[in-house]
């Protein structure tokens, strides 16, 4: 286990804006980036969280590969759509205002959809999502990526892991928030296995024949095999997250007419990623009374959490619930960054010429 | 192999029409409930033609389980969203209107959402999203169902199969139709293994301990065990199946106020079921040029179809492809129905006192 601090989440957030300044960031633009990437460490997704500050956006900032100011620009729009070029800049600072917009339209129009073509890798997609919830709003955020899956009968890769995720308010309950990419897994895992010397489960990839694998190693999106689409192979339905991930496609690059599945950049490689996102909120007042709503939520989710549990099962976890636990507890405890990931931050800011003087809470 | 005896659409309209009328269905609405069920049959999806014809529609009419007049009733409206209480009528009559109306709406107003409670079942979840392609349209289908579907981690069927369906236009390329259950496989898939005694995949069910089993046998849902959500146990990622069920609904239930989980009826027990729907249509000219939108369609789809093959593969099949080809084929050479199928519609047929007299094509 690697050893773990904990600093203030203001910290956090005063150190991020002085990095990204540094790199001609917008102070306000700055603040959204911070706000997303320390979402994911409170929430526990640290894949998506600072430990990317550097390799994903300032360094690649730095080189010119993102612009800086994020100018956007909006190409058509109507009372319940809008179709907005990224300007290459930040990802979070485009989708942000991408969603605030279409929350807004929803207001008046009952729902709305947003889609953006040029942009950057946004973070963690339920931040999006979830910024619906305190309007009474469901949320909806997608987004494509750089090639990591195979299609199903195919054997490189040439879909990202296009993750979806939809977020709808409860009453006492905790909200719904599905945040999953439309792989099986995220090539993360499949490279710890790989760190731990570990078999993965049959379903999670293939080597270069495009034959399903338990060797880690044989999974190397862009040298040789690819991540399978949820489901896995065809005879566990790999074809339905195949499906899954042209739907992201769909709405994220086509109706945006934005890079697509190849044509998407990795934040590894030396170039523009051409990342495209879709956003939809929807205004449950225009269906039914919001408080109707959410108390049947909650009713929902009692039932499920009360459903009869398999053997050595202790619960029934509901989308989002564990990551609104992680939240709770590190809003009180701090926000945890590992080792590893300090170092790495301390370096980053040595880069820019910037101090990471945070008073650690723990 | 089973004999598959072929028959002309027509025909089989008509039939359905004169059976339906007898039943108090009229005669427009019969044609509803024809036209989707035919074209399950069409394309390839037979366990949702007229296979269930009398055992889903005509019997539960002819009982009272269902009403024959559909008084579906608009409860709610906005220029771009309606809540709609089907009467509880025929699912395909209230499905058809609703669609029809989500296309009208998003023809001004960009896009357009509707929900059904207190419904019936609906067919095939992909008639009615291909219903926008010839107006310029992603459309979009969901619906719950009976519980047949364990969460993750949990042991007894609380949910159903609740599939989505999205269907977006392309050039000369057929349309992408995603047209999935959000288990990892239908429960006919696994009766059909048991049939002919052969071991399931793991992944496709649990036990009554709610562990995963390769016997069919032990997958009975409402007696014991149960269906796994798309993508198996929780190591192959099955919460996310189980998280993609609840967004259906989310969107199906929960919007319009109607059941949800295990207060859905079965069609095959003597009570109402009280199925609710989601339909979207999305009009792309009000994002971009149509023609765009579709040109970069066939690209993506030749990009995956070009894509390099498994060993022993021989083609990537985009959603939809092979229901397309089937329809082509069925179109030219007639209906395949199976002599079993024929039988239970003889049967059927004389029951409410109409005959089956089809000139077979074959």
């Amino acid at each position: 286990m690697e050893k773990e601090l904990r600093f203030k989440k203001e910290d956090l957030m005063d150190f991020v804006v002085r990095y990204m300044s540094k790199l001609g960031v917008p102070e306000a633009d700055a603040k959204i980036v911070g706000d997303v990437l320390i979402s994911a460490d409170l929430r526990g997704v640290e894949s998506h969280g600072l430990l990317r500050l550097g390799s994903y956006y300032g360094n690649r900032i730095s080189k010119g590969f993102i612009d800086p100011t994020t100018p956007y620009k909006i190409i058509s729009e109507t009372p319940t759509t809008a179709l907005i070029d990224g300007g290459n800049g930040c990802g979070q600072v485009v989708s942000y205002k991408a969603m605030q917009m279409a929350i807004e339209k929803a207001k008046t129009g009952g729902l709305a959809a947003i889609t953006v073509k040029n942009s950057n890798h946004f973070g963690i997609a339920g931040y999006y999502s979830m910024m619906a919830l305190e309007h009474g709003m469901i949320g909806i955020c997608m987004t494509n990526s750089q090639p990591l899956v195979a299609p199903t009968y195919g054997r490189t890769a040439v879909m990202g892991t296009n993750p979806i995720s939809v977020a709808a308010p409860a009453h006492k309950a905790h909200p719904y928030v599905l945040d999953m990419a439309t792989s099986a897994v995220a090539y993360g895992k499949i490279q710890l296995y790989d760190k731990k010397e570990e078999k993965i489960p049959l379903g999670w990839g293939i080597d270069d024949n495009g034959l399903v694998t338990d060797d880690p190693k044989k999974i190397k999106p862009g040298g040789h095999g690819a991540l399978l689409p949820l489901g896995g192979m065809d005879i566990t339905a790999g074809y339905k997250g195949f499906g899954l991930a042209i739907l992201v496609e769909v709405l994220c690059s086509l109706l945006s007419g934005g890079h697509f599945l190849t044509q998407v950049g990795s934040p590894s490689k030396p170039e523009p990623t051409g990342v495209a996102h879709f956003f939809m909120a929807i205004n449950i007042e225009a269906f039914r009374p919001l408080i109707d709503f959410k108390l049947h939520m909650d009713e929902m989710i009692t039932l499920l959490k009360n459903s009869p549990l398999a053997v050595d099962r202790d619960e029934i976890l509901i989308a989002g619930q564990r990551e609104f636990d992680y939240e709770a507890y590190n809003n009180i405890n701090g926000v945890p960054l590992i080792q590893p990931i300090v170092n790495d931050l301390m370096a980053d800011a040595d880069k820019v010429g910037v101090s990471f003087p945070i008073d650690r809470v723990l």
